[in-house]
């Protein structure tokens, strides 16, 4: 059994927490169990060494960046063999260099491009339990780079799937995937198993667990992913493929995403060309266009409703201006909407979900102002006073408490 | 003109003064220069990522210790970059391993075997500023290594030999190498040149500014080391072959040893191998013996004299108790002595000099207790009380205030 671990920044934040990791992980060091750990640097530290650097420039070299950035890890990762060693078990750590982990040269946020896993299999055979250093790897010129955000996720992953490891628990200060925001639905359950696209569209829609690099690299390489708390023994969440699961729940979680902004298109011409140079422009200024409803055109004229994040509205508007003022008749803006979404495998062959969404917002007397569906999510947009009571109906209705 | 400047860790404390550091190196960037520059961690970091390790055991594996030591001049390395880049300046930061240094495996106090310049000088060619991370280097394994105690010093003597650098300067919060301490002899005189044979025998006798290990290195390589001042534009102390200096003054420094303790074993048997007992059992403990008098032997016996490091003094009685009792009458220890030297490689060729050093003492009434002679040195064992008078008698005596 190959068994990868990766513990957080909070998990790692004090030479004391490191030591209640390495008791953690000396619960799995078996004869016959092989163990990686990666490690991302004590909570804090990343924060303390960006600061130093942005103390000369706002926006330092990339290069530079990353030779400090990357410090962190390592000496996590040494700490913590230090730790296993004082117990008695052996342990050594190792830099992304070490570890093998290639990437390309886009400093603070390279891609792993391959892993050689020589010098870990060899270690792992000496009965070594191996700490790596999360979030970074090495570029052909040999310089250090870092992985961007959720970097350590993505090389303890990437490290799974080289190794073929069994399992990859990704620890954190979360019990697991919940059914929704147990801040919003205090009967909100933990989820046992999910599988990666449910987990992908529940991420993307704000839950916090596991960052959606991670989730993709974990499918595309197969990578059985168990998400839970360092800080409880409860299981947390294994996320695999839609096949390892038996039982389909029709819904598996509900999410909320309250960064979005509608942007109402009244009268626009309906001749080709209008939409494509709409979008175009908005994806040439990289504005992510998510929920889009046409209505169909009455006079020669159509309604264009669609949604963009909060954060580009005003990038938006200036491209808005540069279209033909004739093209459409006027623009309308909306910030106090919420994106409210049903997710499930099981949704596939089940009818009728979306009548209960409806049936159950309805009850509630929620306006309903979009609708967007995928193979395995609805996605309705209401106003955003009535997020919560969204959320809590919905949860209710698919009896997700139960 | 190549050039290698150091910064020690008072120097780049925090990062306003790695800005001033910045300015400083700025100051040295022509177009005919080529500039390496080998940075130390910020003062104080080294010690808290060493209190880190020890958290978790007194003696913690020590290439895990490297692992996170070297991450401090990582750190201060990058930021020296950003700082030039921001001035508008080329400048890259380079890990030990980034820059060649390659060293056996002695984790925390390794050997530099040898150093491939090829990335440096490309980089030099291009035009950059190349700032190296000391105190640093990498084994054959790929692992990092650190250097021991003034580490970064010799990266930077090191780098200097291997690049053939005209000039290394170590800049530290020290003017330079002074005839006498300040502290006892208020007209102590900073000394513009010295030889490599004179600062070894001054450092070795408590000289702060240089350990003798980058002095050694540094006249092996036939290095010109200048040691000078961050925080002020004196030209500092050239430390040269003895040809370099032309005019070789009789003395150049004194120093004061407050270390030592002596030993007195009175009526030893005077027959072969009583000595080589003694001093084998205390070389066979890593006990270092300086000063050695051995009195005329008198009725089969003799007095021996010895001076050893006050921290070793314990375990050295414990070692004088597994001695034959028969072999010598007794022993005595005095712990209230100085040792006080003064160096000068004129004295090869001048005669009088102990003479006068006697006739300078004895006009204070100090007693002299042991003498001991070298090419370029005499060491005088006087009562601890006289220490600082006997640094002021000599220091007038030989005109060094002039």
């Amino acid at each position: 059994m190959l068994l990868v671990q990766k513990y957080g920044g909070t998990s790692v934040g004090d030479p004391e927490r490191i030591n209640r990791v390495a008791q953690r992980i000396a619960l799995s060091i078996k004869p016959e169990h092989h163990i990686v750990v990666v490690v991302s640097a004590m909570s804090g530290e990343t924060d303390k060494l960006l600061g130093y650097a942005l103390h000369f420039d706002a926006l330092p070299d990339p290069r530079e960046v990353d030779m400090i950035l990357s410090s962190g890890e390592r000496v996590t990762s040494a700490l913590l063999a230090i730790a296993l060693q004082t117990m008695g078990y052996k342990a050594i750590s190792l830099s992304g260099r070490n570890a093998g982990i290639y990437t390309d040269s886009q400093h603070t946020k390279a891609h792993i491009e391959y892993i050689d896993t020589t010098r870990i299999n060899k270690l792992l055979h000496k009965g070594f339990v191996v700490i790596v250093a999360g979030f970074q790897g090495v570029n052909e010129k040999g310089d250090v780079t870092t992985l961007g955000r959720g970097g350590s996720d993505l090389s303890a992953v990437a490290l799974a799937g080289a190794l073929n490891a069994d399992l990859c628990e990704i620890y954190t200060d979360v019990e697991g995937v919940f059914t929704t925001d147990p801040r919003i639905e205090p009967n909100a359950k933990k989820i046992d198993k999910i599988s990666y696209d449910e987990m992908l569209e529940l991420a993307s829609m704000g839950a916090k667990v596991l960052l959606n690099r991670s989730v993709e690299l974990a499918k595309k390489l197969g990578v059985k992913l168990i998400t839970r708390s360092t800080f409880s023994d409860n299981p947390g969440t294994l996320i695999t493929k839609e096949e390892d699961i038996m039982e389909q729940p029709i819904i598996s979680g509900i999410a909320l995403d309250k960064n979005q902004a509608r942007v109402s298109m009244v009268e626009v011409k309906d001749q080709p060309g209008i939409a494509s140079e709409i979008f175009g422009k908005l994806a040439e200024a990289n504005i992510n266009v998510d929920m889009i409803v046409q209505t169909l055109a009455y006079n020669g004229r159509t309604d264009l409703d669609f949604t963009i994040p909060k954060t580009e509205l005003e990038l938006a508007k200036n491209i808005f201006k540069s279209l033909d003022s004739d093209s459409f008749g006027k623009i309308e803006y909306d910030n106090d909407i919420a994106k409210v979404s049903i997710v499930g495998v099981g949704m596939k062959s089940h009818t009728g979900v979306a009548s209960k969404v409806f049936g159950a917002l309805a009850k509630e007397h929620i306006n309903i102002m979009m609708i967007s569906t995928s193979e395995i999510k609805i996605s309705v947009l209401v106003d955003i006073k009535y997020a919560e009571l969204s959320i809590r109906s919905l949860h209710r209705a698919f009896e997700l408490d139960k």
